[in-house]
């Protein structure tokens, strides 16, 4: 293959490759040949990725990574939401599998490794087991989890959900995405439909757990000069809406003992709730990323504000506790300013830690490879969150440049993924020792 | 005259009208026609005023009042700014004259009696003489300003400014209304001209004072419960913009001791200003009213926040020592929180007080009308600022209903106007004296 072949993102990639990375069957040269072809459906004039939940994009990713996991021997199947799995025999074809991989959908404008690298990964220890003549004891099961971004209905985690059999039909059949179209039109137009997705649910037995590999999407592994490292959970978010109403006057003939200023209240807020998530735990967060003022002219005291807080932890008791003193916070405001508060919970999705056990394992496959540990949160959810719900999980989180997602220059060295596939490959190879 | 014929604004205004208060010749029948006259040139669909400066219902509504001079028996000029002046001529012709009044001209939607009841209620101080056949020993002079409001170039005060001499003419002459009309066009459409309006400004012998009454456009009068109150100085405001620059990030996948956000430090300035006035004098205020967000995401710690502070005081010492104290807090917080920040100073008008020499006089005619005396600041601007910086003035504010105005809710009882025009009657009476 010359270098005018190779698209552009498998140039990129190759550039600065630290060819001696390549061992053990693992080819960093088909990985990145792999992250180019997908990134070229649905590429953006931006050089992003529009490949959104159920879309034609989306599908012909997952068909092209269908062809690359028969070519490379494993079973193909697809169940009724969508999710494709590629299936290898274990010598003991009895035994749950151990299952890998993330989604393919991609956020409009999005970027060209999350998700993507996770399923590819995953094929990319199957590849090298197949170079090395080796076959696992247990079955391992290469997974593309179908719309985890949810750009489609606003929802996400779409195909996660079904496999483990949290179906909301009800709930579901109530959507339109942006073109009007339903929840069934919308699985219809993929070659799906409303009585598959509704079997979508897998027996858990089936499975002994599952891992994913994905970027960090934060700069903490940059920071600390790392290659990967271990997640200790998932952070569930509670997103709280909250009004501030005052009352609105002249600027200038107001006296400051007579005002009822919504924005002087909500900023003692906003400043005494940064002080609070380090009072519950080192991992939680609480920020408040958005907020309107109201009317909003220079010489106007604000009658009203609205804001929102995302409120995060990776353990549901310390992240409840922090929603508890959010809330405790606004009302002693109140309280002493005569401003009138409202809040609306709009979300709170249940944390996700990840067992000691699992974290212990990636630690010596880090090792193994010579990779400082590192040990972090993950913030946003993934479909690692979903099934850690019923199954045992673990995640390796992979170094972002400057922390970017959800853009078109996210970017992850190609060495850094490499080092993920062996620290993934040496991570099933242990689990197959039980 | 039947209640058919009279306008909406003459009927609502007579509707609760004390009538104990036509008293030595002042009449609210006379004051609530002519107020409700003006009411209905530009009245709009929402019941509000529309007479921007400049505009056809300006000039409207300045004949309307020069006609009602001359049955008075004022003698009536106009400058070249458009400001007209009907003159009583003083038993002592020679002596500077007293002048009274304010402006016609509305902001788009306002209110009725912003400017206008200055106007009538010097008006009907003459029409009380006339009916008394007093004649006062010094020349008195009811004043209509142009264009104080500003909107028709975003400036405001041009008639005031050109009495007293501040032409500003390389800056007038850049100015564009928003048909792209030039300051010169404007003046020719409303039979004025740039040469006339160049001599507009008025030897400052031939005046002694100037006293506005106005309404307050606050609240203050209303809670105490009184119909006027004594000015004691025009708050002159200043203005800062000021950018704080963070690091924006992702609200899960970044930890609190990592953060840089724009908002919890442009939080804590707004809380810690709101405290600073009192810091300086009682009648300083600071306002922080508009606030703009980047990039407003409830997920995305804010990289950047953009807010204006209005900064006001009677006092140019106290004012200008609060705008030093905000920007000494905000260097505080921005040393301690790794977020940056830039200020820029858009305004800085010269407040002025009001000699205490005035105040006593009008606190004298509010106790001859039995009115407990109440002194406040005016945070907004008025003719009286602009006249006050080379004469003495004195202000009298009248009872604003829920401290409503700049709307087609303003409202001041047709009493408390009355009471107004008494208490200036006897204020200028007093000065006759000297």
């Amino acid at each position: 293959m010359t270098q005018e072949q190779r698209s552009f993102l498998e140039a990129k990639l190759l550039k600065d490759y630290q060819l001696e990375l390549d061992d053990e069957g693992v080819s960093g040269e088909r990985l990145a040949y792999r992250l180019g072809k997908i990134a070229e459906i649905g590429l953006t004039s931006e050089g992003g990725s529009y490949r959104i939940g159920f879309s034609k994009g989306e599908r012909q990713a997952k068909e092209l990574i269908k062809s690359w996991m028969r070519a490379a021997g494993l079973k193909v199947t697809e169940d009724g939401a969508g999710n494709v799995f590629g299936r290898l025999a274990g010598k003991q074809a009895h035994l749950p599998a151990i299952l890998s991989g993330s989604h393919v959908d991609s956020v409009p404008n999005g970027g060209h490794f999350d998700g993507v690298l996770g399923v590819l990964t995953a094929l990319e220890v199957v590849e090298a087991w197949k170079e090395s003549n080796f076959q696992p004891k247990k079955p391992f099961e290469v997974v593309i989890f179908t719309d985890e971004e949810g750009s489609r209905f606003n929802g996400g985690l779409t195909g996660s959900e079904g496999m483990m059999g949290n179906i909301k039909l009800e709930e579901r059949k109530q959507l339109k995405d942006q073109n009007g179209l339903s929840f069934q039109e919308v699985l219809e137009a993929d070659g799906l439909n409303i009585d598959g997705y509704v079997q979508s649910p897998r027996p858990l037995n089936e499975l002994e757990m599952f891992v994913e590999v994905h970027i960090e999407q934060g700069k903490q592994l940059e920071k600390a000069g790392l290659p990967c490292g271990i997640v200790t959970g998932i952070a569930g978010p509670c997103w709280l809406e909250i009004k501030f109403s005052g009352v609105a006057g002249h600027a200038g003939n107001t006296p400051m003992n007579d005002r009822q200023d919504a924005l002087v209240a909500a900023s003692q807020f906003v400043y005494e709730v940064s002080k609070l998530p380090k009072q519950v735990s080192e991992t939680a967060v609480a920020t408040v990323g958005k907020m309107f003022v109201h009317p909003n002219g220079a010489n106007v005291i604000p009658g009203e504000v609205q804001l929102y807080v995302d409120i995060r932890d990776i353990f549901e008791e310390t992240r409840n506790q922090l929603v508890d003193s959010v809330i405790s916070c606004l009302n002693e405001i109140a309280a002493q300013s005569q401003v009138k508060v409202k809040v609306k919970e709009l979300l709170r999705v249940r944390p996700v830690p990840i067992a000691s056990e699992m974290q212990e394992k990636l630690s010596h496959s880090l090792q193994a490879h010579g990779i400082k540990e590192m040990r972090l949160p993950s913030g946003a959810g993934h479909d690692a969150m979903i099934v850690g719900e019923k199954l045992p999980v673990a995640m390796l989180f992979v170094r972002s440049k400057d922390g970017i997602s959800h853009n078109p220059k996210e970017w992850t060295s190609l060495s850094d993924c490499v080092q993920a596939v062996h620290v993934l490959k040496h991570f099933v190879e242990q689990l197959q020792q039980k």
